[in-house]
């Protein structure tokens, strides 16, 4: 399993035109073990990767030289990725049954990218999601469960690799070569430049991470904080954050649901709780932020998000966060339009999103035997692949990342343009 | 007629704790004409307007002093706005049945402001198009007749108000006291880095209006253009400035619908021409702009919309432009999603049309003896309406105007912030 990381680091695919390892190269002959294989590989559409059987069978597409080997480790691994796909495939990297030769992100890229010109051949109405495909329930009580099962997993175990700043959303690079640290108070920045905070403002947030944001808006712009959050362990490394500042004056963060958020503010914030939201749920989100905002206030919702509709990737949603979704922005408009809500600016940070998780793959790895220690290898894996797969699924333009400003559309107090976010 | 003007321009609405004009104040008694009034108060939002009637009878709304006197000039009249809603108070000002006390544009914008605050009242979803006030269709020939009968009526009447860049659509003012010239050729500009055009590109402008951008990309930016449009006029009179200028080879402007568009480009552009398309050709819009699009190239498109789906204010739509409709964010994503054309950036510029058009409406009035000359006082009094009308949707956050900034779902080739737009 090292093998496999170690390659990744070096970034060196194997030569393509030369069996590696000594092993002798077998055509794909009739077996069917090989045609069950060819079968996987068309539904992946495609993509430059060679597949090798423990058989020592190779399967590969015709059409350009491999970028990649991926080792089956035996016929119960092929029928799982033949009968659970996606879901399967994930499972079978996790559990050690899928060995990989070469850099796991290009390999993932290169099946999302294989993937989609397949689904663009197909027509995209076919990537529409099927009820069947549908994330789970993001009811009060589902919320709290789905937010547990991701959020609540230990703080420490996050604090190994998300840096000192402890965010984990998309980061800011003002240029591609600033470090994480710097990227992710570059976003909160360009946040808070967006919302156009003044001091002894009012500000809600809803889903405070481990409280970075509103910390931030507090100490840096002046504003009073009433963050809502979910999570117990968050919630309560938060307040110890708070504490620890001197700052639990000015910030209060409360273990509750956004459905619940009452009073008046000037400036609305959500960074990455849409996701976790549920489409079903986004007009009443939507009425929760029009009944905050004051008549001359400002909002930002940044989330992960697609070009069109389409569910979470499967195992992603199985394993890692369950109930999540990532909305087209046809879909996050139903949060603003039925409250008159003006969207004012959008932007797509979707490149910024791949390197962020290229920095925490990076420090991941780094910790890989705390990880290990603190879980177990089929953590780790489990990980790795939901960190390299996520990174791959940005670059490959898989997702998107949108940050949406919006005000109550009779507002008149809006910036005259946007030079003021890239002003000295 | 003149008088509603002359006060009109110098904002003087009739100081309202005194009756004007020395009429004696009669109160609104239970005379059935001052009953009609009330009923069109109240369907109007109750603006503080105080309508007065040829008996000399007034009717106001009790809550605050009026802003501003309208005149009803006979019984008629009264029944015009009674049966004919919105179309009744269109035609009624411009056959001069409707004489105004103050500003118009205030008095246009205190009314969408009423409406909107009682449609707020009453849930939104109450302003949902109806299919009886759909716009007309735009088949091809629908089309071609709808925007004739706008944009043919004559390149002397546009001369006389655009300004000399003939740009007839929402200006970008880097500062608030730029001039118009000024924030024209800066919206081009602001388009032309948008869209990161570089010399010898390939440029396709679905609807060019009198040429002035497609000209200015080819002198500027060293682009070779293609550029559509259906209306003669404007066609002719852009060839004219072609030729004039020497650029024939580089820009060529095409008598053609954005349907038959062919051939690829680098970078898809399209400035005022999304309100006339109808919204149930989008996707038909987004798979031209799909099937030209190289798949590093750029796209966007420059629009009128909404906060929410309701068509053109019914008297724009029958008399001023038929066929058009201002598409919300949710409906405008029908041209992208089903294409896997990725949003980079929104950017919305409402103040900045409400600027341009009061900007084109004093422009209109210098010249309102040339346009009477040219055509007669009702055309007068139409456009003064639609002028002032449309500026005061703006104020009032009716109408938006979006520049959707788009690029093919897979390019890499994106900007890596928006910091470009705005350095020197």
């Amino acid at each position: 399993m090292d093998a496999m990381h170690r390659e990744s680091s070096a970034h060196s695919p194997p030569a393509s035109d030369a069996p590696p390892q000594g092993q002798p190269v077998v055509m794909a002959g009739p077996s069917v073990n090989g045609r069950l294989m060819r079968g996987v590989l068309r539904r992946l559409g495609d993509p430059r990767i060679e597949f090798v059987l423990w058989s020592g069978e190779r399967i590969a597409t015709a059409k350009e030289p491999p970028i990649a080997r991926v080792r089956i480790a035996d016929r119960r691994t092929l029928l799982e990725l033949c009968v659970r796909g996606q879901v399967g495939l994930g499972d079978a990297y996790a559990d050690g049954c899928l060995e990989v030769d070469g850099d796991l992100g290009q390999i993932i890229e290169e099946v999302y990218r294989c993937s989609a010109q397949a689904a663009a051949a197909t027509g995209l109405a076919a990537r529409r999601p099927s009820r069947s495909r549908r994330a789970r329930r993001n009811t009060l009580a589902g919320s709290r469960d789905n937010i547990h099962r991701h959020y609540d997993i230990g703080n420490e175990f996050y604090s190994l690799w998300l840096g000192e700043t402890m965010a984990y959303t998309c980061a800011y690079y003002p240029t591609r070569d600033a470090t994480l640290e710097e990227a992710q108070v570059a976003k909160m920045d360009h946040v808070c430049r967006k919302l156009r905070l003044s001091p002894s403002e009012a500000v809600i947030e809803a889903g405070f991470g481990w409280g970075t944001l509103a910390l931030h808006m507090a100490r840096r712009y002046g504003v009073t904080v009433r963050a809502f959050n979910i999570s117990e362990e968050q919630v309560r490394f938060a307040r110890e954050r708070a504490a620890a500042l001197g700052l639990t004056r000015q910030v209060e963060f409360i273990h509750d649901d956004y459905r619940n958020i009452s009073g008046r503010c000037d400036a609305f914030v959500s960074v990455g709780m849409l996701e976790h939201v549920g489409s079903e749920n986004y007009r009443r989100l939507g009425g929760v932020i029009a009944r905050c905002l004051k008549p001359d206030g400002r909002g930002l919702i940044h989330s992960i998000g697609r070009n069109w509709p389409a569910p979470l990737h499967p195992w992603i949603e199985r394993r890692i966060f369950p109930g999540a979704y990532p909305p087209s922005l046809k879909e996050m408009m139903e949060i603003f339009e039925p409250w008159d809500l003006s969207v004012l600016d959008v932007e797509n940070l979707r490149l910024h999103y791949a390197r962020t998780l290229e920095h925490w793959w990076q420090a991941f790895e780094r910790a890989r035997d705390r990880v290990a220690a603190l879980f177990d290898e089929r953590f780790v894996r489990m990980w790795r692949l939901y960190l390299a797969g996520s990174m791959a699924a940005f670059k490959a333009g898989e997702l998107q990342l949108f940050q949406v400003v919006f005000a109550p559309g009779r507002s008149n107090a809006l910036p005259w343009t946007r030079a003021h976010l890239y002003g000295s």
